[in-house]
């Protein structure tokens, strides 16, 4: 085929007559979706901290390949959407979940991260208070799952696995420089309360002293108490920057 | 077409005769590349620090669209590399630099981004040290430009200022929490010409006691002076977290 001098064109004479499956063919683009939550366990016990644990969606593959593996939810994004527009859409269809805070997490590109062809997925992460949703209906094929736990699936569809651990490493790092903790507790909230959400976040326990300097600087006192505990406890609210 | 129950096949089967193309076309991918340098200025004066600037690289559009406009060199990713890959050889091709660090910036996936089809695309951001690197040779199409300056272009193609404007605020951040700063500069450095790199980058003057307070935990000092200047000035390095 003879080269055609497209600069001789104006713009418009070249759009129209542009026609991309005439290059290579370039990987496809999927989307994946990191739902991280804060799950409060029910307690009995008005004297204890109610126990919580950091929980992870995924959808049972009804489909070839790794056909009965658990996933993270994804999808193919359509033409006209963007790529979190997509991920919404795919929560929506997997997990009947609506209106989640989603923000991109990192696009994974290795040439064999999928045994059908060359797709590269791009993936957004959330991080929810399961108490907090309005509404979570039950889903067929998509499940909560707590990390680190012995009922977490040895082994995960695609390269999931690893998009889980690079989310926990950027939830991780997001309570150090963001409020993301803040987002997970109401609006007045104890130390105790606090350094829970730290530690099912970090996935360790802290030492208080260490706990209090780290975030003395992010919470002012309500100087109210929460009454009802074994001592009452002083409430504390997020202090944002100047 | 008679609906296939792949579920029946086994999973080679069902890759043997998968075919991508039987689905709704999905997005194209590109990358673009954010290269940032910093640029020292000659100096005549060795009292004075000579003049630094942050610079990005650009290439001007030889096709349309926007042919004749300036835009970030970017390129296609072939089917068998990764989008790192892609971008490294991008640059290789448009500006002659070779083994840049890259770190991803972010995906856009504005469906009306690109006026010639669908096409999502991957940014990676790189930030080097000019007078560092090896050996830069002349292209015919790739320049550097002054952020801020009066040369720089008014316009350019596609929504790459924006992508610009994303990685400044991703470098600024990263000044905060990473050691970014100290890999612009000398093993051991003044705290003037440490002040200045983050000038260069915030795009901002500091008063030199916030300035000295912020980065107080992150230097020590080596003990010894430079000489040379208008007075002996203690010569410092960057203290690695414990």
């Amino acid at each position: 085929m003879e080269k055609i001098d497209h600069s001789k064109m104006t713009e418009e004479e070249f759009l129209a007559q542009y026609d991309p499956t005439q290059f290579p063919k370039g990987p496809y683009l999927a989307v994946d979706n990191v739902l991280f939550a804060v799950e409060e366990l029910p307690n009995d016990n008005i004297r204890k901290l109610s126990e919580k644990r950091l929980q992870v969606l995924l959808v049972k593959r009804t489909e070839h390949p790794f056909l009965g593996l658990w996933s993270l939810p994804g999808i193919f994004p359509g033409w006209e959407e963007t790529l979190e527009e997509a991920c919404l859409r795919s929560l929506r269809l997997k997990s009947h979940l609506q209106d989640i805070h989603l923000e991109q997490l990192y696009t994974f590109s290795n040439p064999r991260r999928d045994p059908r062809t060359r797709i590269v997925s791009t993936s957004y992460m959330g991080l929810v208070n399961k108490s907090m949703l309005p509404h979570i209906e039950a889903s067929p094929t998509a499940e909560w799952f707590t990390i680190g736990s012995s009922d977490f699936p040895k082994k995960l569809a695609f390269d999931h696995a690893m998009i889980i651990e690079y989310g926990l490493q950027r939830i991780r790092n997001k309570l150090e420089y963001t409020d993301i903790a803040f987002s997970l507790l109401p609006k007045e909230f104890t130390l105790a309360q606090l350094q829970q959400v730290y530690e099912i976040i970090l996935g360790k326990s802290l030492s208080k002293a260490n706990f209090q300097r780290k975030i003395k600087d992010k919470v002012e006192s309500t100087n109210t108490y929460q009454t009802g505990g074994f001592r009452p406890a002083l409430l504390y609210k997020h202090k944002k920057p100047a």
